[in-house]
């Protein structure tokens, strides 16, 4: 039973592999009537592109989305939208030195494991490339809930950590750095520090912090589809991510009741936001605050251990170019994965009037 | 749109209200013809119950679990099985105290505002009195995968950490003491941290870890329903979790990538264990490794600001005695969700054979 | 992978066998705040219950049905509705005679394939006892579109046609008649039929028709949850049926379209209503038509040629007494089930207001 | 809520509209490692494309299908297939006698109503054209089971009616008369009396017969997923069809249980099969029989009156030429909706082993 599939009113199913001729999706369950604007869902998708600055790999993708149905004139008709981006870079290449191999943290063995074949081809549908669908996807999804905001920015870099409240940030910094951490200071360190990476021919992990504001008290459908359960479910799987924390996170282990608890105010908006702006699995109008961690990727040049796929050992070291850190090209993948989130719950809590 | 079912292929449904007559549910899926140990199902349950120990409440719940349907002679028959357990414990109670007040971090206020009322009656069904069907049907669904065995227990109370790897741990040991910490010295300080806190009128936070060993290779169901996904959804979905990690979590966020990744052997294992026995979403076959942070019980005894429904300020204290530290009992509840995800992936994964 | 449930936005999930010792099932998704009237839900239990006149079995159901959830102070909650209906007339009967034999035209030979066993004890989950469930369901979803009543009635017994539109039928008369025929004569017919069948240790089939009127007009999801695909997934989910039909139904099929197509008015009704109240997959305010066929009922007194479980030639006549026609006791069942329908369809249907 | 989805093992999504740039959807579910024959998909396409024969219109598309993803090397890789096939006729045209009216027995009002807009470009979505997305991945789930055959033909066209049984048709013959009625001489007559419907300037319904056979025995999941059922839901959920019947159908309410019972062999196979197929919603076995019927077409050359979206009267009269009888070009349609709701509940019944 397959699982290309997110949503339950807002409804998001994607396809295609790294290597084939092009990636798409179909979002279904946009309400008709809505203003679109395209260019903003362009925008995101290039803010995801490699090739963005000196610290990303040269992958040459146009990554243009098109849009083959739900649009007319300009607005939403409330049927499905599907949408492409064609895979430009997918050129025939020489895949002799990994097909083969299973290679370290990759999806290699146990993709072969469970469809009983591998598409060599740059990972097939393991690749973080599936994930420019989710970012049109996000970005069309968020049109329909014009409240909210959601940002979302690098917070750490190996061991380079941003720790300043989200209210004292210019987010409007974020894009302006290569790192896309929001305070030039801290985001200079994590350049050196991935560049330093770069050069050992290794790579690094990260953290995404994520802020979204403006979302109407409510959305969540307890027991199961708490808010913060279908945010945790749609950002654990983006690739490389091997954590998840919501407001207070893993440091509420360590309060205790009288700290952590967020005293109520006569306008029922609350002192602090240790929930992270989730109560009982509903929104309660704070913000709702998230951190990511990312693993760092997988793939370096350095030279590792390994086997082949008939078991005998050997030893790899990945050719040509590659990222030492995607975590500032995460930031809107990490967007979206919560937009389209919101968007469905805002959709699953429309109010039923007799 | 409600959300009290999860499973695609193993379904959970839940109801009841912590002060109804009873809470149910019904589990559909479980194929037919398969041995049920129900009393291994109960002995579960009573692991979750109140007053176990100095260190929980006294609220008196036999919970008893009955089976209405979907066994007959000892096995599953492949239909739905149906379950209750009585509200021993709801007798009418004096809720003037908090019959119109909103308590701080709890979900009075955001259920109000969703559903234009509240169930007051001990917290209805945002309660974590529902947590005991999940009981329930985790230790059903793990029974159709004997291979798998889920192992939880509490490595953090407040601030004494547990910080030995699992494989060095007695797991035997985890309920011989009242904190669910296989850990002598390190459950005797919990255990003190607690009982220090209950002193105080307050309450602390602490973090559970669970491994499962056994899984098959290949459960998970890229690229939305990955495993890791799917686990996090059903985790971050019990009440006061604000935190999940898998594998090397978020400490990931520091590595390096040749440092992080997991050399294979020439057995397909890996040395390490960072991915946490998820690679690419899909099980690997090592152990998978969680760790869940809870945040401090809301309900204190010390005097707190709050608000009225009316907005009006005033002061509350809980009365009565309160769980200082749920951690411990949150064990099973981990174990459960975990084991019906893990069953639920089994099923998805049914091999086809033309 | 199961099919206990039925529904996208109110979503019901029955269990219970016929000889356990209760069914039920959780209805969740009902809106929170609406007043629920319980009798109007027994009465329709009612209607369906055995033993009604001298045309059906004597099995000595109470059929109450007991809430357990979702419900608090005379309202819907918001949370699930959680229900059950004891089997009091489950004591051990002597099931020598099936327990070894495949009975022509029962689920018993399939079951066996399809589970590895077989539920003896009065057909398990096989049984028509489930539609109980059924009728609870549905008599409590149509309480929140009041706007919209459904009233089914016996329109055919065996050979014994009723022919008259239904706007010339006096509807309140249903209940009227054992036959649930709302036009006395035929009704008087369909006795005599009924009881001549009986007679001669055989069974009859029959037709139900069904009318609902005050549907809002845009139910339905194109293109693949049509309002008449879902409705007719709900009634040919029956047992017994054999057959659905909307509006014109099978006559159109002799039709020529300036004959069939439905000028529309000023107002936008229809003057004729070959489309039974849906076009393009949605309803259009006129009143939905449907008309079901059942066959007859298997369990028949007459010798009949049969096998057993090892493949041997047998014979088998159903002792005691057995309901000749079960048509009138399915008109509550009917209606239950278009009700279910149209209510999770009003709540897909729910507005988005940006 | 959207409803462009269908299956729950093997889920198909739809997208496009008549006159955008294409059509298409997603197919995901389908096994890994399944050799696929690409021609017979576009074969199957090519039965349902307008313009086969002087009974049908002439729209000139060419109608090739593109595939996307999810094949690799000539087999599926267990990814989802995506698939497009491109509006070739879409160039403008003149809108203007239709934009501003609502047609009888057309989708134009309803759709109004519920989406707030109309996408009058020859029915946008409402159009018939998205069920060729049927027919693509009808063919293409087929094939994950060979033992099944699934055929269909025009067993009536207006008053004309074949009552031949399927065992004594040449099914071969089906696709050698434009009519695809297997009986040449009622074949004929169809074709004479379909003629005379468009010289008239008007059109004509018709049924549909279709049969599988080679249907493993237990496929079907009830109480609400009865293999009936959801072939009931797919088929009725085609453009213009009004009833549908499974074995001795509506005919079943004219008969004594003595007649209609299906004795069992000594095989377990029934010597009559008037359960179509299904016994307890469950295949058993034997052949499938369905019966669909289609109301004639609604765009018809005869003037007919109507309104206009103000709610004035005006008159209508199709220009050009339209189909006078879609039915023969519905049959790979059938076909495809059979293979859909078959390949899936083969997937939903996929054994479990310990």
């Amino acid at each position: 039973m397959p699982g290309n599939t997110i949503g339950k009113s807002l409804i998001l199913t994607t396809y295609g592999e790294s290597h084939g001729t092009q990636i798409g999706g179909i979002l279904d369950g946009m309400p008709s009537g809505i203003e679109i604007d395209l260019d903003q869902v362009q925008q995101a998708l290039d803010r995801r592109r490699p090739g963005q600055s000196h610290l990303t790999t040269e992958r040459n993708e146009e990554d243009a989305v098109v849009f083959h149905s739900g649009l007319f004139e300009g607005k939403t008709t409330g049927t499905p939208i599907a949408f492409s981006i064609s895979n430009k870079d997918h050129r025939s290449k020489d895949y002799t030195q990994i097909k083969d191999i299973y290679r370290p943290s990759h999806a290699d063995y146990v993709y072969q494991a469970k469809y009983g074949h591998r598409d060599y081809r740059g990972g097939g549908r393991s690749s973080a490339r599936e994930t420019a669908c989710r970012v049109v996807a996000g970005a069309l999804a968020v049109q329909i809930i014009p409240s909210i905001e959601v940002k979302a920015w690098v917070s750490a870099v190996g061991p380079i950590k941003l720790a300043v409240p989200f209210e004292e940030l210019n987010l409007s910094a974020i894009d302006k750095h290569p790192t896309r951490c929001p305070h030039q200071e801290t985001a200079d360190q994590m350049e050196t520090y991935i560049e330093k990476c770069r050069a050992a021919s290794d790579s690094t992990g990260g953290i995404v912090t994520a802020v979204a504001t403006g979302v109407p008290v409510g959305l969540g459908e307890p027991v199961f589809d708490k808010l913060q359960a279908d945010l945790a479910k749609a950002l654990m799987g983006i690739n490389a991510v091997k954590g998840f924390e919501i407001g207070s996170g893993f440091s509420s282990s360590e309060m205790t009741g009288s700290l952590h608890n967020d005293i109520i105010n006569e306008d029922f908006s609350t002192v602090t936001n240790n929930a992270g702006g989730i109560v009982g699995g509903l929104s309660n109008g704070a913000p709702i605050e998230i951190r990511i961690a990312f693993k760092p990727v997988a793939t370096i040049g350095k030279e590792q251990q390994t086997v082949k796929k008939n078991g005998e050992s050997t030893v790899i070291a990945a050719k040509g170019r590659h990222d030492p850190c995607v975590v500032p090209r995460a930031v809107p993948i990490v967007e979206a994965m919560i937009q389209l989130v919101l968007a469905d719950h805002y959709l699953r809590n429309l109010k039923y009037n007799a």
